[in-house]
């Protein structure tokens, strides 16, 4: 049979997925399944059992990463790897992540059920701890097996009640025996929902992005003077919270001044000593530039901490801003965003190209293989709350693109 | 003799007080005594034994505010009352409060060794927890005593570790058996420290407050969209923290915009959820206006709030703010003032007259005496900080005027 004559399920995508929603679901329609938490325990063993009916052999690594994996005619040859995870945010949403992974269940499903044997082996991946919720940073089992992150360091990693992943892993059964290390794999797709309004907002329904912008992060500190709020006029204050107004607006109108191509965010931000009477002697604040020109956000942040500079100065504050935290842009592989691209169009949707503003497994299993994403619409841009949604039609349609994408690449000759 | 012809024991009174500097002492040079501390129950011994030294009788009240008491010739006259307090904010100052305690002690021992003994009895009151530091609010001894507070409500308000200011009184052996409740006071004096920059800039060495200014507090919240950092364009999101950034810009801008006569600040402020990758949802921040006329405070708060709706909804952000916390001006009593008044210009100081920005005991002892205030000068205007400092040749001044003015009220007709 032509692949393109292959479909999947939708009654049964769809209630496996739901089925999955129930798990750690919250009164707000979304979910709170923190990495290794209880919930995400019953959502492995839930995706565990699946795997296993759909005749998949289940290995879990020793980072708690979960392999379901479904032989090809040559089973030597590199597998087609299809990966996502099932974390998420406190009070997070019911598709980021999960919706990749139940939709790669879903290819493995079809085949079982139509019997199709494909040149490549098939695996589908189910990630620790992307979200960076419960354990900071965020990535950790992708970021492990692609040899960008040591085994023990993440192993040590403690949550704000401070018990350490590696404990939590063991405690819920999922520090596997498989040692965790990167096989050959001929090419990883993840499908997720795109975070952002891009898609929602041009009315599009597949968004297959070229990579993942750079992330350059600094953390600002704004020494000011700290006084009675009373009995201190106006004039001569040096007042750190004032100061940092203006610095936090200068951030919002850089991407104007720099007229596109880049966003700038300050999300956190806080006050020493943070009383209502007491002048602010301390704000310690981040700057998030991200952009697909890296050059364009380093040029950025220079004309930003020029800014900065005068700001500080002209309050009488001193200024501290530590060495920058910057990850570079994450490039997809060309060919293998030609092969989705094409599934896409032939599917009838005009695939859309964009580029991902935030970051995924997909950025460290680009290390390793070749990869590429396909993104469905998020309702409003909304994600990584309860509010998050996408319309069912689209997360069939990325299941789709995602099946027949996989068959493209793992029907060919296995090399 | 003439009253002008007495005069404090400057070294008597610096050792004194560099003995009660010692108690809390912090490697900074300030002290950290906060109330019902162990630190404080030391101060408070220390000067239990230097007044019964100095033949006054020792009486502790339920709230552990201490009442040194000189005998007059009329014992049945109303008393004139001097008095601070002892506690400190964490790593405060050495003056603040302790200095107005310290000279009322010399106060007492002047008259002691000269055998003056005046028509009216005297009281020296060390107000207990008057810092708001570890127990809030702050003034509670004075509050409690003018009737302001009701002692049961004071005794139940616990410190950030779960302790009742009820407990601690006990603990250190301050709660006393004489009730909290005033009696005829025939004036209330207290020497304090300026805590502004107004008389060190001006070179001036006694300030005379005509009272403190009004003090208004709003609590504003500002409700934006909580979204990932990366894949939300600039455009149509709705940043808490930017909102809020220029309404603190607005809320600096304020008093220029009134043309002066009142001081505004945000010292307080706090970002939801306060991370470095999301955009904010929620801020709260605190607006904290005064000044000497209440009617122009509140017209300037009106036209704040205008710009807040403007600037909120420019966003696309929501506002909420909660009911305003507003403490009227305390004037002080005219005809004592012009007693100090007069003592500070016999004494060769030209007293610069003022408004005090911040809050005494003395705001409370207004409700029910004829109260006045001697100011002296903060290098810097820095208070509440281990940097807070004074001349002591200032201090002593302070403390002339203060025996003077004592003396100008307690030795006239006991009625």
């Amino acid at each position: 049979m032509s692949s393109y004559e292959l479909r999947i399920d939708s009654r049964r995508f769809k209630a496996a997925f739901d089925r999955m929603a129930e798990i750690g679901a919250t009164l707000g329609g979304g979910v709170t399944r923190l990495a290794l938490g209880d919930e995400d325990k019953s959502a492995r063993d839930q995706l565990a059992a699946w795997l296993r009916e759909a005749e998949a052999s289940v290995v879990v690594d020793e980072m708690g990463n979960i392999f379901g994996r479904r032989g090809g005619r040559d089973e030597a040859a590199a597998p087609v790897m299809i990966g996502s995870h099932l974390d998420s945010q406190t009070r997070g949403g019911r598709f980021d992540g999960t919706l990749g992974v139940m939709a790669g269940l879903e290819v493995l499903r079809t085949l079982a059920d139509a019997d199709v044997v494909t040149a490549r082996p098939l695996m589908l991946a189910a990630w620790t701890a992307e979200e960076g919720a419960r354990f900071t940073p965020s990535k950790l089992g992708s970021g492990v097996w692609s040899g960008q992150l040591r085994a023990d360091w993440v192993r040590g990693l403690r949550d704000e009640r401070g018990a350490s992943l590696g404990e939590e892993l063991r405690r819920i059964g999922y520090a596997g025996d498989a040692p965790c290390v990167a096989w050959p794999v001929r090419a990883y797709l993840e499908l997720h929902i795109e975070q952002g309004p891009i898609l929602d907002s041009a009315g599009a329904v597949i968004g297959i992005p070229r990579g993942v912008v750079c992330l350059h992060v600094y953390h600002v500190y704004v020494d000011g003077t700290a006084n009675q709020a009373g009995p201190t006029p106006m004039e001569g204050r040096n007042d750190a919270l004032v100061t940092a107004a203006e610095m936090v607006l200068a951030t919002c109108e850089l991407p104007a001044k720099a007229r596109g191509g880049l966003v700038a965010t300050v999300g956190r931000l806080e006050v020493r000593p943070n009383a209502s009477n007491v002048i602010a002697d301390e704000v310690h604040f981040t700057v998030d530039i991200r952009s697909w020109d890296e050059d364009l956000a380093v040029r950025a942040w220079d004309d930003l901490a020029g800014s900065f500079s005068a700001i500080t100065g002209a309050h009488g504050c001193g200024l501290r801003i530590d060495p920058p935290w910057r990850v570079g842009r994450t490039e997809f592989d060309d060919d293998l965003v030609a092969v989705v691209r094409r599934v896409a169009a032939d599917l009838g949707h005009a695939p859309m190209s964009l580029v991902s503003g935030s970051g995924h497994d997909s950025v460290y299993l680009a290390r390793v293989a070749p990869t590429a994403m396909i993104f469905v619409p998020s309702i409003g841009g909304r994600s990584h709350a309860e509010v998050e949604d996408t319309d069912w039609a689209h997360c069939e349609a990325g299941a789709e693109v995602l099946l027949q994408s996989v068959l493209a690449v793992a029907h060919g000759p296995a090399t």
